[in-house]
């Protein structure tokens, strides 16, 4: 196991989903995390859970984490900074601008204060649902201020990257715009979408593929959380959504009138720019592109799966990751299995001369 | 395997990703499959496939399915309606009310024509991605005119239930407001979103989550099929999209002014209708709703995946689909496994005992 890059104690208030992993993960590397939250029924949840001791008197952590709902994190932290003068008290919750404002107006000792973002998330809640590795790969977004100090920066840093975060530096306002964008206008996109079902005669969602579920998959997120992400993103989210109603409006217009000179290059480039756009999303088949793919056909018949993984164990390969395309009723399946590049021929190579059948890569 | 409930010979023109799976669908059912395509190559890809024969002079099929792009297929119509004097036609493109005025502007006898549409496909087209079971357990949509009979509509459920697919009645008005409302304007509205990335920083993208992932997947659509159904179908498309906008203009509002006095409420109002639309749609997370979910702790080792399959197989418990979570680098994965209802609590029970932990359901 490697040795922490952070030293000394850290302090996490707030064991939900975000709270809880950021202590799984710390304790992993045996640092002494010491747990906050106020009902102490979830307190213990966390602690049974391996994520910390609860917090003493006499505590003297080097940082804190505060890990509660968005509308309360400012006066978490103002509470925090008072309570340990010698911390550096930083936040995870998705807003940066709002709280550092909030903080501000709040007299707090601002100095000591680092916003920070750890994008990723699970669609369940809770320290039920908390994982060591949650942040493994993901950004970890980093908002220092004019009053930042290189020393804080870096300690925030190292907890990042101790929990497998890639630290990506922005202002506030940077970041919010970024969400803005990458997250809370998509949500509202989303759930409005959704909600042009509620119209629709009974049998008309039956017929919904696979392109809507994705598309309105968010649309089931709390609206307790999301009400309070968006009334503390408020200005960036207008800024992107009015955008979006601008472009919409042209489409709207071109197909009120699709024989119409222009519209229907309008919608051509309407569709070729979300090609473009979708594009720029890094990986965004949701496959991790650090891996080759390789699809076998996989009989329906006890075992065959089985038996294809202790072959492809055999080969010496290490399988990263599996996934099984199956139709109900249908006399074969296709087993998606992702290996490191450089071992994707030889086991190609392979599992052929053993007589299993490879197809062309199904996405 | 089953009796086709369809009997002579069926014609399949367009042998492309929806042609070539029907073609394979019914002559896995023993069926005489005539196959013809514009183009050589692509008709010997899909017999190659074993998706039928070549058509012949002398065919005398009694269904034709017209299997082409969208706006091509109610010329294809016209002339299989001429060339085939008793056969009855079909097509499954998106759209209906527009090809049948089509044809009755043509002059066709739109007496032998019934449309239809397969909602199934993948994100891959053509005879390379086709598959027999691509219908199995999709709706299959039937748009009876006035002048259909009783005969020609349970022919086309025939063929429809052969396949595998859901027949389901609708007119072709009802058709064409439902797709606008589940695939038309999503479409828009995803190639819109995803079209906003465009502006951003290098950076942003990159911090995009599987949310955004999802809520764009389907601005990679091919825009030269999409000009054609939108176009075809321009005023639901819409109809829907101005409802849209109008809810959008709320939300802008409110955030333009989130202290106003009934703003929150408005917020709050559009995230739980989201709420309530995704609810409608079935099996919206995903997840095939007929099976439940076993999820099992793996360790990353060689040939524990493979181990605990061979012991569900030892349980005789069939598994239905497989996906396997795990962030590269961590210790354990988890391994969801669906099996039929009434086994997965006597699997769970089998697997516990022999020393496997279960994980709560990770969704």
């Amino acid at each position: 196991m490697n040795a922490a890059r952070l030293t000394g104690q850290v302090r996490v208030v707030g064991t939900g989903l975000l709270g809880t992993s950021i202590g799984l993960g710390l304790r992993a590397l045996g640092l002494d995390v010491a747990l906050a939250n106020r009902s102490p029924a979830a307190l213990r949840l966390a602690i049974d859970y391996g994520a910390g001791r609860a917090a003493a008197p006499g505590d003297d952590p080097s940082i804190i984490v505060v890990a509660v709902a968005p509308d309360s994190t400012a006066a978490i932290v103002a509470q925090e900074l008072e309570a340990y003068p010698s911390a550096l008290v930083t936040d995870v919750a998705s807003v940066k601008g709002a709280i550092l404002q909030e903080l501000t107006d709040l007299g707090a000792d601002v100095s000591r204060y680092l916003g920070s973002h750890p994008m990723a998330g699970r669609e369940r809640g809770g320290a039920m649902s908390a994982r060591a590795d949650l942040f493994l790969g993901r950004p970890w977004v980093l908002t220092p201020h004019a009053g930042t100090t290189n020393e804080q920066f870096f300690a925030l840093e190292n907890l990042a990257v101790d929990l497998g975060g890639v630290p990506v530096r922005m202002t506030p306002e940077e970041h919010d715009r970024g969400v803005a964008l990458i997250s809370h206008a998509p949500q509202v996109v989303a759930s409005l979408l959704a909600a042009r079902l509620l119209g629709a005669a009974e049998t008309v969602p039956s017929l919904a593929g696979q392109g809507l579920r994705d598309t309105t998959r968010i649309a089931a997120s709390d609206p307790e959380l999301w009400i309070q992400i968006l009334g503390a993103n408020a200005a960036p989210v207008a800024e992107v959504l009015r955008a979006f109603r601008d472009d919409l409006d042209g489409v709207i217009a071109a197909l009120d009138d699709p024989e119409a000179p222009g519209a229907p290059t309008r919608l051509a480039t309407a569709l070729a720019r979300g090609n473009e756009g979708v594009a720029r999303i890094p990986g965004k088949h949701g496959r991790d592109e650090r891996y080759a793919t390789l699809v076998v056909q996989v009989a329906d018949a006890p075992g065959e799966l089985a038996r294809l993984l202790t072959e492809i164990g055999e080969e010496g390969v290490n399988m990263e990751d599996l996934r099984l395309e199956h139709s109900p009723g249908a006399q074969v399946g296709f087993a998606e299995i992702a290996v490191l590049p450089e071992k994707s021929h030889q086991l190609a190579e392979a599992l052929t001369a053993r007589g299993w059948s490879l197809a062309e890569d199904r996405r």
